[in-house]
């Protein structure tokens, strides 16, 4: 089965992919902070049996206990659970779909963390697959849900819909035209908030940006949702638009030219080197400068991540023996 | 006609070419320092009718002062001919044979300075051709010669055999190991001397230098040329060990195929730039790394230089347009 990523998705060229994640949480058990191992476990064997007595054949179960540190870091670095989660051990679990497309995070902060991705703009697609497993558990399970305030969640800003919707953008033309820092200001204003997807320095690696609703109470999933996608829709116009300028640059295109000769050839290729060159690359695939589709360097993004590349090859002990993996990795997948 | 360069030689990962010179003047006539115009076109018509009535027919005669500044500067920047000629105008002239193997400026420093080049390690092959040319004028000119001392010339420093023979070597390695201040300094205590082939810098384009004899005097041109020749294989052999080891470190063996990269991609490069990454290029092909032959690279090192990237492309006006015409026809070369 495909993993999820690997589809062409909408407004691809700039939008990598849309995440829907639900925080739910069960009325009968205490939040996991104040729950202990066998309390977490028991909350998990509960959903589980939910999840699994229905048609759940493509889903496995992972204890993260099971897990070395280099998987669970592997995980959070495709997104597929949280910084936060990848550190826990007894008491947490996680359930995964075959494409990684669903994946349950169990005893996070919340009981459950539901979470869809889909490949380019797709929030109502996501949304209708994650409503559609909550109202499968919510059938079996006593949901904590307050009539006035919503979903019940252990942090205060999640109270309400307990939704986080969320969209992974490309903005490497507007990132070079200094307007990140507007745009992130404006979209703050709008209740949305912006910040890098992979690590949180002052220029995301990769150019490669989380826009998501910080808003959860008093407001509808539809609407929350509305109003991000017409934001992102606007983001994805202005880049467009940036990109198209800057790759008529003679010393731009040129840039870009050179990156692609250096994915192609290099021996040895750091993660921050290769996320800077793969994003001038994705820019000038994006904008038909090459025959290379933007898919394939998403997949290369998530796949080139420290701790996955040391996951998927017994010989990347150390970060030079992993560093000529991934060049011979990008060289293969870009040739 | 192909040029000289095109063709594969002796020696041919390290021995870029082989060149003889002769300095010849004519006893009737003082040196050009001393001449007028007048006086200098009367030496140039001698020598060219002698030149001419033989069988002379893939020779091109060439006044000085019909050729712009970039044209001589070309033919320098080619080593067909000095840097102080190409700012000679009235009274000076150049013969030129088709494949460019043969130059003789008439009214440089001497009447004569009669040039033979070949590709790769060939010292006894273009000392015979040189020898023959001289051979033929000399039965018909006067020379100016000293039974003592040779063939006289302005330059003290020229008396004797009045021959100097350079090799020019690509030596990438030696200069990575910084082994190059050391050769030069014994190299010159056997009577000769190194120095960049192209540019004057602290380190020579490219990693291009030029070996020659320092010593006219008191010596045959056989015995000159045997000396230089087995200090050339010693550096060869040098130059090839020190190679191979480079080429077997992660890190050069990366810097070198990521220089190929950037060749074959890039839109805009400088003379500097290219030459730099032209040296590991040609490092990397020498070695047997890609397939690329050193040949085809000896020829774009001569022909990306600025003034010839100039005259040859009409559009090539601004540095910045010459360096898109260098960075296309340097992609094509070696796509």
């Amino acid at each position: 089965m495909n993993k999820w990523y690997i589809e062409k998705g909408d407004q691809g060229d700039v939008v990598l992919s849309t995440r829907i994640r639900l925080a739910r949480n069960i009325d009968d058990y205490p939040f996991p902070a104040k729950l202990d191992t066998a309390g977490k476990n028991s909350v998990n064997s509960l959903v589980r049996s939910v999840l699994f007595e229905n048609d759940a054949k493509d889903f496995s179960y992972i204890e993260m206990k099971n897990l070395s540190r280099l998987q669970a870091v592997s995980l959070a670095e495709r997104h597929l659970i949280s910084p936060e989660f990848a550190a826990k051990k007894d008491g947490s679990a996680l359930v995964l779909s075959a494409d990684e497309s669903v994946s349950i995070m169990l005893c996070e902060e919340d009981h459950i963390r539901l979470q869809v991705m889909k490949s380019g703009l797709a929030l109502e697609e996501a949304f209708d697959i994650a409503d559609k497993l909550d109202n499968m558990l919510s059938s079996k399970l006593n949901y904590a849900f307050d009539d006035r305030i919503g979903y019940l969640t252990q942090c205060p800003t999640n109270l309400g819909t307990a939704m986080r919707a969320s969209v992974m953008l490309h903005l490497p033309a507007l990132t070079r035209c200094g307007q990140m820092a507007r745009l992130a200001n404006t979209v703050s204003k709008l209740g949305l908030t912006i910040r890098g997807a992979f690590g949180e320095g002052s220029q995301p690696k990769g150019d490669i940006y989380q826009i998501s609703n910080q808003i959860t109470l008093g407001i509808t999933e539809e609407t929350a949702i509305a109003n991000l996608k017409s934001i992102v829709l606007q983001l994805v116009a202005q880049e467009r638009s940036a990109a198209a300028e800057i790759v008529k640059k003679p010393a731009d295109e040129d840039k870009i030219f050179r990156a692609l000769g250096i994915l192609r050839n290099a021996r040895l290729l750091s993660t921050d080197e290769f996320m800077e060159l793969a994003s001038l690359v994705r820019l000038g695939a994006a904008r038909g400068l090459f025959e290379i589709s933007v898919e394939k360097l998403n997949e290369l993004i998530v796949s080139m991540q420290p701790a996955t590349v040391s996951v998927a090859n017994e010989d990347a002990a150390t970060p030079s023996a992993r560093d000529a993996i991934r060049a011979k990795a990008v060289r293969e997948a870009l040739a």
